[in-house]
């Protein structure tokens, strides 16, 4: 009997994250101070982040110890087993060896908690007793809640007031875990108050749910802020995952030819990817795809430029692909990738010619999907069916070149609290979106592409 | 860093399941044919199901093949990992050491697919072309659903109606996998239309949905039918569960003096102590407690008796502990443990004092609930919670009585399809529900306890 799954020992589980800062070989840009247009420092930080955070932010160290404390709750789901997908290869009647790491196997059902864990920690000894965050679809949310509970933190959700209605299910996922989930535009924030008495039917949006929750941790004693992508600590955290797929390669005999995940703020696909973009710098050749949906194509079809992580201004500019603050993507069902921007890590090596997008369509993914389940086994989160399609596409590709490529992509998570946008596909009720040239032109009218401050290897 | 899970390699998934037949003190009373009053035989169930299962079903051989096919199929979520609840142990102050069994990580999110992958093989190689069945909630019917999909066997799912509309998200996944999930009545069989006549705006029970999957299965040609517990070769199958914890308790150096399991048609509590019941017999101390709710109180409350399986009086009556096939139980939030009868295994071992039921009330299993996801992480479906709040019983005891006890139970599946009971608990809408002895009483009017045909040893 072939082994389906190779299964790291406890004792396997990384100890440390890799940071690929001191790797880069095109230096990251600096965030910027919107007021002053200078970097901003330690000191811009220290009133929403804890320091630790703030120090892994900048850091040049290659790698970072993962406290005992962090370990011991990543335990509860890691290391997370890397199967090989017999079934889906054999369907497709490909020549391709395909891998996938399962990150759906956390209580939280994705990699999220990777991250939400690390910061749990790093906030408890800080002396945080209340972490705030905003969540879209409550993936981001029902993480840090799962996290903050083991580490008896109070957790503060702002969740975006569409999704708070039709998704009850993240919502009481939150509340399980003790966290207190409140629809944005809240009642409980100035900013939130300015838009209810503006619109007061507002659906909410990321952009106001990040403002209520940054206005929230600086407005009371005790409370920090949280955010669950798009910055360099969020990535480093995430690189648990990549770091265990390069031993489990290892145990199965063999090396990626091309590997795959999908991208809405970086996060997953960092982690999964980071380490293995090490071994391209140095020399291993290696096709690094970033998947995103052709309604939102942050990277594939926005400029690398200076902008603002929300839509109210109130982050530090970040160095990234986006599509401009103020652009909304058509309500796809995969709301982990509806995000404006991109992390500039994730930015800067798709400018570094190191990682490939690609852009989707929706309607493919369902299909992937719907494959998966029924030859893998596994109901996957929408996001992951963006992977899964761009494996299909890797697969066939090598059978019809005849070539036994080895493909590894990241399954970020199962769907199983996001049935409603299976049935949206299953009846026919879903369509795709391409987007105008004009609409992206609308949405980036403010933004001045940054000019390139150094030689990328573009 | 202590081992938080002890997880088998994939070579040291179990070959061969557990059957307790030949082990049994008391052998089991054989079904009866409701129109003969005679013992069964084979050809009365060939019909209904392909020979390699009735033949499980009576067989005497104490461990049985599995075949490769399905080990393989196995290999996609098991062997499952065994915890150490360190979390919970600290919560609680015990000096008992609490392990638990993890049967949420298979793609259906339970312990079911352990006989719905085993069935859906056998009737893929007795030529079955499609597979007829019942759910309730919708956790077997997604299971075989799923199972069906990968032998490539049509699935069809009567899914009692007032479920399929409170609850689409199984019948999602079902669709998913490619099953056909209708609300049961429907006007797809005789039984469902003459139900529709009389009162069209019917809510369906699962004793009309297990007649019309059986109608529909004996009236199509290639169609069988197939049944989620209660049947012997429902439990053998389950077996690997148990069997994998033996491994698991050895590998971790503890014994346990306490399993624990929640039963409903008992085919999660057997798969888990089934192979413990055999150490128990010969010789082993082990307090093997089944927990069913106070709302539905089979073991504790109803006689050992002759019943039918369904409620219209289709199946053979089954020699079990049963409240009376009229019996209603309150719509607690558990559905899989609403049933009026129980496993004949399970039954007798009841009746042979090697297992000891208790019932606990609805709103104490919650609250179980809440503090394992607050210290353990993972949200666990409300029968799952049943056990834990039995857990967390003996483990107070324990400390009462500062005994280093060790208890393992099985964290049978997981919550996140279920969250709806969650909220309903934490709006504090859920009241606990005592059985009157006279509505026992007027459900059990009907049935006749059986006679003991032989010494048991209570």
């Amino acid at each position: 009997m072939q082994n389906k799954k190779i299964v790291l020992s406890e004792s396997e589980l990384p100890r440390q994250w890799y940071n690929i800062q001191p790797d880069l070989p095109d230096p990251l840009e600096p965030p910027l101070h919107p007021g002053t247009g200078q970097p901003v420092g330690p000191d811009d930080l220290t009133p929403i982040f804890p320091m630790p955070l703030i120090e892994q932010e900048v850091s040049q160290e290659r790698f970072i110890d993962i406290p005992e404390e962090i370990l011991e709750k990543y335990l509860i789901w890691r290391p997370t087993p890397l199967y090989r997908a017999y079934n889906l290869e054999k369907y497709l009647g490909t020549p391709a060896r395909i891998y996938y790491k399962n990150e759906g196997v956390s209580p939280a059902g994705s990699h999220k908690p990777n991250t939400a864990m690390a910061q749990a920690y790093y906030n408890k000894i800080s002396g945080t007793k209340r972490i705030c965050t905003e969540t879209g679809a409550g993936q981001w949310g029902s993480a840090l809640s799962f996290c903050c509970s083991l580490f008896g933190i109070e957790c503060k959700v702002y969740m975006v007031k569409v999704s708070y209605e039709q998704k009850p299910y993240r919502r009481i996922m939150m509340e399980t875990w003790g966290g207190n989930c409140v629809a944005s535009p809240s009642s409980e924030t100035k900013a939130g108050r300015t838009i209810l008495e503006q619109s007061p039917n507002s659906p909410g949006s990321l952009g106001i749910a990040i403002s209520e929750a940054i206005e929230d941790a600086v407005t009371h004693e005790g409370s920090k802020y949280s955010l669950g992508s798009v910055l360099n600590h969020v990535m480093l955290h995430q690189t648990v995952n990549g770091l265990e797929c390069q031993k489990q390669m290892a145990i199965a005999g063999d090396y990626p030819d091309v590997i795959i995940g999908c991208a809405g703020g970086g996060s997953n696909f960092a982690g999964h990817c980071l380490p293995f973009v090490r071994d391209k710098i140095n020399g291993k050749d290696i096709d690094i795809i970033a998947v995103e949906p052709t309604s939102c194509p942050t990277l594939t079809r926005g400029p690398f430029a200076y902008d603002f992580g929300d839509t109210v201004q109130m982050t530090p500019l970040l160095p990234m692909h986006t599509l401009g603050r103020n652009f909304v993507p058509e309500s796809i069902h995969a709301g982990g990738l509806r995000y404006h921007g991109m992390a500039p890590i994730v930015s800067q090596l798709v400018m570094s010619n190191l990682v490939r997008p690609i852009a989707i369509p929706q309607l493919e993914t369902f299909q992937a999907g719907i494959t998966f389940a029924r030859t893998e086994g596994f109901i996957s989160a929408p996001e992951t069916d963006h992977a899964i399609a761009a494996v299909i596409r890797e697969a066939i590709k090598a059978k019809e070149e005849g070539k036994q490529k080895v493909i590894l992509f990241n399954w970020s998570g199962h769907g199983l609290v996001d049935m409603a946008a299976y049935e949206s596909y299953l009846s026919g009720r879903l369509a795709d979106h391409e987007l105008a040239e004009e609409e992206i032109k609308r949405a980036l009218k403010d933004i001045e592409p940054l000019p390139k401050p150094r030689q990328y290897r573009v």
